[in-house]
C-alpha cells in the first residue's frame, strides 16, 4: 500500500517494538497504607511475623480437646467442666485440662490444651458449671491456627501487584502501614490536526472537537499512569517537533493523536523521525480500525502515534498502548482470562480479513447466556464506543465471524 | 439458631431491606469534563447539535459521486477531472459537477454533490489533473454522513452512567464541557472488637490488627464512594452509639464491621437498635461468610453491620452494600454480564447447603478453556481473597460443586 512500506501483523508491531524498547518504571516512592489502594508494588512484601499470632475460634462455643468429643452424638453427649471464659483481645486465662473445656468467643485466644471449637449451636447447658457436647469435633476444627494465613518470612504480597482492596486488607493484618511502590507513569496526551478544535469551542465548517485528549487521558488514569494534557498542536511540523520535544523530556511516555495517516502533511511521522535516536520502530499495523500507527523510541522514551479517529485511537490504545503503561507502572504482565467473556456472536459479521478486526460489541443475556451483539458503524463514529460492553478480536486472515460462533469478549474496565 | 430468630435467605433479607429502603443520590454538582471520568451522570445529556456536523471523509482519498464509478474495474476504469482540494479543517472549496471529483483526506468534508469517497489505493494518475477509478464505490462508502454519529436532539448519554473513557470521549465530541453528576456519598467506615488494635500497633496476645477499616475504604473508593474512617470504635454500648450517632448524621450509608456476632457482647446490635427507627431490619442471613450480617435505617440512612472477619466483611460487601452504595451514587442498577466469566470448577467443593456459599477461585487457563480453582480456606484467612480472582455463589440447597460443573465466576474490581 502506497506509503506503508511496511505494514505489519500486530503481532510482528509488538515483537520488533519489544526489541528496540523494554518499559521499566522510573523509581518508586513510600506511602501510607491510606495511599497504598490501587497502586503498584515495587518489592515483595515478607510478613515480619505470623498471622495470625496465634491459634483463633472462628466461632461462638467452647474450646476443647477434641479427642474428648470423639463419641459425642444426642444419644451419648460428652461432658465437659466449664473452667473459665476466654475474654476477646486478651491472652486465654488458663490451659484446660482432661475433662474442662473454656467459654471462647469468634476470634478469642484458643487457650493451651485445646485443639478445637464446639459450636455454641452443638452444645446443651450441663448440671453446675458443666456443658454438654451433642456432637464431635476433630482437631482444628472451627480454628484458625497460628500461622495459616501467612506465616513469619513468607512472601504475603508480591512485587508488581497492583493493590486491590483485599491486598491493602493484608498489609493492615500485617502491619506493612508503609509500603514501597512505584512512581505512576507520567503519559504526556498530544492532539493534532487542523481539523481539531477544543472541546469548549464551536467548531467552524469542517472542524471537530477534540476527543481524543479527554479519552486518552481518562484511560492512562484507569491505567494508574498521570495524563499530562498538551493540548492541540498545529499540525506543522516545527511547532510538534518542539511540543513533542518539551513532552518527550517531561514524561515517561508521549501519546500523539491524529495526524498519522500518510495522506495528511505526515508532520507527525517527520517530527518524530527527527526527535532522536532510534525513532521510527514501527509505521503502519494490519488492524483494524488504527492502521497508520506510529510506534517509536526517542533516547529511551515511547513515542506513540495514534490515529485521529477516536474510535481508532481507543482500539490502539488497548492493543498497544496498554502494555507499554503497565511495563512503565511496574505491573506484571497482564492474565489473559481476567476481562474476558465467552459469548455467542448474535449475527453474521463480515471482517477485514486482511487486518486483525476490533469488533465492539455489547452483551446480552439470553436463556441464561451471553451473546455479543455486533455495534456497526464507522471507527469515526464514537457511540460504537459508547453503546459497547468490549471488543471482540478477529485475527487476521478470517474474513468473517458467524452467526452464533463462540468469541471471547474482551471487556472495557468499568470507569 | 439460637439468637437469630429468623434467619433469612439472602434474597428474603434484600427484599426486607428494599421494602424499608430505597438508596438515592443526596444531591449534585456540576464538573468540568477533566473531572468528568469516573462520575455519574445526574441527567441525560442531549445533544446540541449534529455529530458530525457534515459529511466526513473517512480516508484520504477522492470526493466523488458513487454512480460514476458504478462500471469501474481494472479493465474499464472511470476518469475524473481534479478541479480542487479540500482542506482540513476547511469548509469544501467548491461543488464537484458531473465527471469531477475533490482531492480529500481522512476527516475532510464533504464537497457538495459528492456521496462517497475513492481510496487512495484505487485510484491511478491519469493525464493531466484528472485520476483513473479502479474499483467502484457505493453511496456512502468512505464517509460518515452528517449526524450519522449523534442527531441534534437526540440522548448521547444517560443519567446512571459512570462515564468511562469513551464516553467522557462523546462529551467532548458534543461540546458538553460541564455536566451535572451525583455527589459522590460519603461512607463511614467504623471497627469494633476489644481484641482490635490499629495497623500501626503491634499487637499483644490475643489481639489483632484492624483489616477492615483500610479493606471497606478502598472498597468504597472503588464503587466511586468517599470513605470517611471513623476508626477503632470501643466494643462498649455508650462509645458505639454515639459515634454511630455522629457517623449517621455525618454520612450517606454508615459501615460498622466487628461486634455483631450473637455470643459477643452485642452491643453494636443494640447500639443500631436504639438509634433511631425503624433500626433493625435484617439480623442473620444464610450465607458464608457473613452470617451475622445487621441490614438497618436510620432515619433515613442505612447503617450496615458486617462480621468481623475480613473475608466475611467483603463478602457482604459485594453482597449487599455494592447495591446500597451504587444506589446512592445514582448509578443504573448493574448488568448482570459485566464481571463474570464461565468456566469449569478444577475440583469437587463441598458446600454449605443451608446457606448460599461464597467460594473463592482464581482462574486458570487449561487447553484454552478456563477453570475455576478454588481458593480453600476459612473465612478468617484473609489470603483466599489475595490469591482469588473472584467469586464463584452457589445457592442455597445444594452441597456441593462437582469437579469440571460449569460455574459463573464473579470477577472482582480490577483496582
Amino acid at each position: 500500500m502506497p506509503g506503508f512500506s511496511t505494514l505489519l501483523t500486530p503481532d510482528e508491531a509488538r515483537e520488533r517494538f519489544r526489541r528496540a524498547y523494554t518499559p521499566r518504571p522510573r523509581g518508586t516512592e513510600r506511602v501510607g497504607l491510606a495511599e497504598a489502594f490501587g497502586r503498584v508494588l515495587a518489592r515483595d512484601v515478607v510478613a515480619p511475623e505470623d498471622l495470625p499470632e496465634f491459634d483463633r475460634s472462628t466461632v461462638d462455643g467452647y474450646a476443647v480437646r477434641a479427642a474428648e468429643t470423639s463419641g459425642a452424638s444426642g444419644e451419648h453427649p460428652s461432658t465437659l467442666t466449664i473452667v473459665g471464659e476466654v475474654e476477646m483481645g486478651a491472652p486465654a486465662p488458663r490451659p484446660i485440662g482432661p475433662g474442662e473445656t473454656l467459654r471462647i468467643p469468634t476470634g478469642g485466644m484458643l487457650p493451651p490444651g485445646a485443639d478445637a471449637v464446639v459450636m455454641l449451636e452443638d452444645v446443651e447447658a450441663g448440671n453446675g458449671p458443666s456443658v454438654v457436647v451433642r456432637r464431635p469435633v476433630r482437631p482444628g476444627d472451627n480454628v484458625i491456627r497460628r500461622a495459616e494465613d501467612v506465616s513469619r518470612g513468607e512472601v504475603a504480597l508480591r512485587q508488581g501487584v497492583r493493590l486491590r482492596p483485599q491486598d491493602v486488607g493484608l498489609l493492615a493484618a500485617i502491619g506493612a502501614v508503609e509500603v514501597e511502590v512505584f512512581l505512576r507513569p507520567r503519559v504526556a496526551v498530544l492532539a493534532t490536526g487542523d481539523e481539531i478544535v477544543a472541546p469548549d469551542r464551536r467548531p467552524a465548517a469542517g472542524q471537530v472537537r477534540d476527543v481524543n485528549t479527554v479519552a486518552l487521558s481518562a484511560l492512562v488514569q484507569q491505567e494508574g499512569g498521570i495524563p499530562q494534557p498538551y493540548g492541540i498542536v498545529e499540525d506543522e511540523y516545527g511547532a510538534l517537533l518542539r511540543t513533542l520535544a518539551d513532552a518527550r523530556r517531561a514524561c515517561d511516555l508521549v501519546l500523539v493523536s491524529g495526524g498519522s495517516s500518510v495522506g495528511e502533511k505526515d508532520a507527525v511521522a517527520r517530527a518524530i523521525a527527527d526527535l532522536g535516536r532510534p525513532g521510527v520502530i514501527v509505521h503502519g499495523i494490519r488492524i483494524k480500525p488504527g492502521k497508520p500507527t506510529i510506534l517509536a523510541v526517542v533516547d529511551g522514551t515511547p513515542v506513540i502515534g495514534l490515529p485521529g479517529h477516536p474510535v481508532s485511537g481507543m482500539v490502539i490504545f488497548d492493543a498497544f498502548v496498554r502494555d507499554v503503561l503497565r511495563g512503565l507502572a511496574g505491573r506484571a504482565p497482564a492474565r489473559p482470562l481476567g476481562r474476558t467473556v465467552r459469548a455467542r456472536m448474535a449475527r453474521r459479521v463480515p471482517s477485514a480479513g486482511v487486518r486483525e478486526d476490533h469488533i465492539r460489541v455489547f452483551l446480552e443475556e439470553r436463556d441464561g447466556a451471553p451473546w455479543a451483539i455486533p455495534v456497526l458503524g464507522k471507527s469515526g463514529i464514537i457511540t460504537t464506543m459508547t453503546r459497547a460492553d468490549g471488543v471482540v478480536i478477529v485475527p487476521l486472515g478470517q474474513d468473517h465471524v458467524a452467526e452464533g460462533a463462540e468469541v471471547d469478549v474482551r471487556l472495557f474496565e468499568a470507569s
